[in-house]
């Protein structure tokens, strides 16, 4: 398919894959896919990676029940990266972290140090359990 | 300074990172820091990338005049993640992009293409010029 060969793949074929939440804009985490997982993606509706550390496909939501629907996929000007809008699944609101938070992105810097600035919303041991 | 060590550098000595506009919450670009990046960065509350086309420090905005003003420095939950929450400076609205248009992420998936879906806001030879 056309559109896969328009991205441009890293040396080990994968881009990164902002995912933003539908609605509240909120960035809920960063992952990678491969040719395969936009493939899929984009045939399912539904957000599947490439996990780098189990070098495989990662259907996100597998194993958590917090799957990612997907809206939309955009791609950037240097066709090396793609933004993802979602709703994410399974918890109100939605948890996308693997440590039970909304975000991955919940540690901010300030007075020279990462802070732990949002809540866990659900126990992991619950949502791996 | 611990919080720079805190960062997990990729075999590159680099991470990716988000912009993402203050206000709006639109996600303007990725670009990439190195630990020098990320020092000044949180030292002059601009964002400044490494640009690894040019192989050195990017001080975002000077060519185009479209610096980037910092107001929060967010780690994910891998520690190799960044997300900055800016303010698009020199044209409202925001121009983070090099072809004149507000984000980066412009082309968007349909109808098994990739179609640019986002106007261009000022011609970039009236910003490169």
């Amino acid at each position: 398919m056309d559109w896969l060969d328009d991205v441009k793949w890293d040396a080990q074929g994968l881009v990164p894959v902002i995912a933003q939440e539908q609605g509240t804009g909120d960035v809920l985490m960063l992952a990678w896919m491969n040719r395969e997982a936009l493939r899929q993606t984009a045939a399912l509706g539904r957000a599947v990676y490439f996990s780098r550390s189990r070098g495989k496909l990662w259907f996100k939501g597998e194993d958590s029940g917090h799957a990612q629907t997907v809206h939309e996929i955009r791609l950037d000007c240097d066709r090396d990266v793609l933004l993802l809008r979602v709703t994410q699944q399974g918890h109100q609101p939605g948890i996308a972290c693997h440590t039970g938070r909304h975000s991955c992105f919940f540690s901010r810097l300030g007075d020279g140090a990462w802070q732990a600035v949002d809540a866990v919303l659900k126990d992991p041991r619950a949502i791996y359990g």
